[in-house]
């Protein structure tokens, strides 16, 4: 087994509406940042999960978004996995 | 001017205590996934831009994270910046 980190990012579908985006928009706006056009807020989530591989880490961090951490109707997610260390 | 796409990532830092990370951590583990050992949720936010270059956009999406984005105090943040579309 070997431990993982992924990173997994989960934003609002592009079609549906994001009023938090609209609001640190807005809000940059007011700090005399113009050139902002659009802003879009989600979830970052960084998982520390246990493997034997990558696949295998995919797989179930693949799973969780599904069960738990996304949406389907109105999100998408993707993430990566990255090996943090090795245990016999 | 261009524009450019900016991925903002804004954690909580490492000593900080994360309630909503605690929460998400119990329910993978209630869902069956005994592996996971540790959980942190932040805030992942896309801001288009418009700029003269990478630099610049680059400096204007460093001070609007100091400025709103997120809380010097309690939370990091990385972002990274790519050019989606220049216009003359």
């Amino acid at each position: 087994m070997a431990t993982y980190l992924a990173h997994v990012n989960v934003m609002l579908r592009p079609l549906i509406n994001d009023p938090q985006g609209l609001v640190v928009r807005d809000g940059l706006h007011s700090l005399g940042f113009e050139g902002v056009s659009a802003v879009r807020v989600g979830k970052r989530i960084d998982i520390t999960v246990a493997a034997a591989s990558v696949p295998e880490a995919e797989a179930a961090v693949r799973d969780m978004c599904a069960k738990l951490l996304a949406n389907p109707v109105i999100e998408d997610f993707e993430f990566e996995v990255t090996e943090v260390a090795a245990v016999d």
